[in-house]
């Protein structure tokens, strides 16, 4: 799929839009980045039947002429929104939409004061997800890209996880988990590495600390990486020689509700089902309470990105065939530690699709391999 | 200066905010850092005169409460919006200050709607920079940080700056100065590094590409790292061997402008001052047209923030004494490539102070060292 294609695609969004918008800006960046190509980090695209603007400042505008062939540059300075309005009502724009998840309240009140100065007739209108709901499908370019993506991260993973050694900190950890990824052709992580052992893995989003991790605790790894602007999603807990009592029932219940969600996802569901199936075995378990987060969200140009499988509002949506979302329950006893276990997945008609390749054998035999 | 003193100047802000409010909603996520001490990537601060919650979800729960001893942790679920509701009703809330410049249209909107279900009596109004503001002024652990931060980017830049040869990637070499600095005890990059080499350099933010470096063509590195959550920020331009003909007429204009603006730069003047005391000297030089950035920018837990050098509707402010801003004028010649230098300063009453120590030799002789 082309930008011009997804440039299309947005035009045809704009008939559906309810009011009916006759312009569409785009501000976000990873929207602005899937619909023209650019991907520089500041620039509004604007978007009629019959133009496609890309308004930049200086440092952007030769790159953006080269990455985005299918948009006219038009050069800003300071705020964009005089600019904005200028183009605005040049193409004779009367309902202009924007990114209301996007857009701060200052922006739309600076966007607001241009168009009364500039282009009167024009009214605003918010939009949600007029990008976003394409994103969720991925064709083949981006499964390849994604796929990349999570094979780095597995391999990383299993290179690192096998050399881990008691003494060894949170964040010494990380970094080797790091340069593994960038050194196999990650061209950044797509989100900071979490190593939480023992009670840090209580905290689902511990950030590496100088802890030393111990024998028989476990410790969560949460990483990926990026590549061509795509991210992978990653977590496997391990324990370093004996695990304590307590271990294997957890563990094996984390392992049996993620199977059991990737066993049974599949596209048509809404996002509250699919997170359900991963609850429903940890709850069964005794460990409902101990599971306050979502079983998975979409990945792609973003970490966290639709659809999402949770129990919250978000998951009233259905998951559309062709997403790519991440399976990932987990258990947390506050003082013990924490299991979590992740892996990204492309949802099908009929059945998941596991992307990930990593191993799932949590315990790293100590004495060989050094 | 303690989360405690930071809690009580915001709270001091209030009474001076117009129309006055009796509370305020800190949403964004280094506002809230610095206010509170906690470094999580999601939560609310709600401050009024007596009380101080901390809004967030079950990730952070356990972390928020060690981090921020000040705060009364209150958890969420799903959007925290409703909860914002209840507890502005509970403490009696009647005018809710919220940050204009981060939450969007769409929280806007959910939060409105919020209060009109659970507390209709609580009106919101919109503020711009009520903790940026203080942000501006660095206290001495802040500089501590600041300059630490800054060293270990100024050794990265010398250490790999002399290993350059012809036929390094600009993607290699930013790899080498990532590991430099991470180990060297940078946390995190700041921003990712951009390698501009040869024509690439006539764009300003260039991501380092597989284009192989050659002699005698300018390379601009930007790069940067984080230390106790503080950025730094440094720019130098290298020749390998022997520059063309166009070099030095360039290089010196750019070292001239910012020697005069960190020469000249004090508190009190505006951004806009501040900003021409470079551009003038570019300018004269017949460059104006090939300058089309801001000369600097505060620095601090953001890399971006106030106060602006720069000559559009942000410069009108004035610089504070104790604000850390970059001062980095450039010179960008489309086809040919690009110089910038940039320091980072501590601007005082009378005078700048340079934190920044990596010298500005562009020469990089080739045969020595190898």
């Amino acid at each position: 799929m082309s930008t011009r294609d997804r440039l299309a695609a947005l035009r045809r969004g704009l008939q559906r839009t309810e009011p009916r918008v006759d312009a569409v800006l785009v501000s976000e960046d990873q929207n602005r980045r899937y619909v023209s190509g650019f991907t520089g980090s500041a620039g509004q695209l604007l978007v009629t039947a019959d133009a496609a603007l890309l308004l930049t400042d200086f440092r952007y505008v030769e790159q953006s002429a080269w990455q985005a062939p299918d948009f006219e540059v038009v050069k800003t300075e300071g705020f964009p929104w005089p600019a904005v309005a200028e183009q605005a009502k040049r193409l004779g724009v009367r309902r202009l939409g924007f990114e209301s998840e996007h857009l701060t309240v200052d922006q739309h009140t600076r966007l607001t004061a241009a168009l009364r100065e500039t282009a009167p007739d024009v009214a605003l209108a918010p939009l949600t997800g007029c990008v976003e709901e394409s994103r969720q499908v991925k064709d083949a370019e981006e499964i390849e890209r994604l796929r990349t993506a999570v094979l780095i991260a597995d391999r990383a993973m299993e290179a690192v996880t096998r050399r881990l050694r008691p003494g060894m900190t949170e964040k010494a950890i990380a970094w080797e988990l790091e340069v593994e990824m960038r050194q196999h052709g990650a061209e950044a992580l797509s989100f900071p590495i979490i190593v939480a052992s023992g009670p840090n893995g209580a905290m689902p989003h511990h950030r590496p600390s100088d802890r030393a991790v111990r024998e028989g605790e476990t410790i969560t790894i949460d990483m990926g990486c990026k590549v061509g602007g795509y991210c992978s999603d990653l977590t496997r807990t391990v324990v370093l020689g004996e695990p304590d009592a307590t271990f294997w029932g957890v563990y094996d219940t984390v392992l049996r509700a993620q199977q059991t969600c990737e066993g049974r996802l599949r596209a048509g569901m809404t996002g509250k089902a699919g997170d359900a199936l991963a609850r429903d075995v940890i709850a069964a378990a005794g460990h409902g309470e101990h599971f306050g987060h979502g079983t998975g969200h979409g990945v792609g140009l973003a970490i966290h990105e639709q659809p999402r499988l949770t129990y919250t509002a978000a998951g009233e949506a259905t998951v559309p065939e062709g997403a790519v979302v991440t399976v990932e329950p987990g258990i947390y006893v506050p003082g013990w530690g924490g299991v979590r276990i992740e892996d990204m997945v492309v949802v099908g008609k009929d059945r998941c699709h596991v992307l990930t390749t990593a191993h799932k054998a949590p315990i790293i035999k100590m004495g060989e391999d050094s």
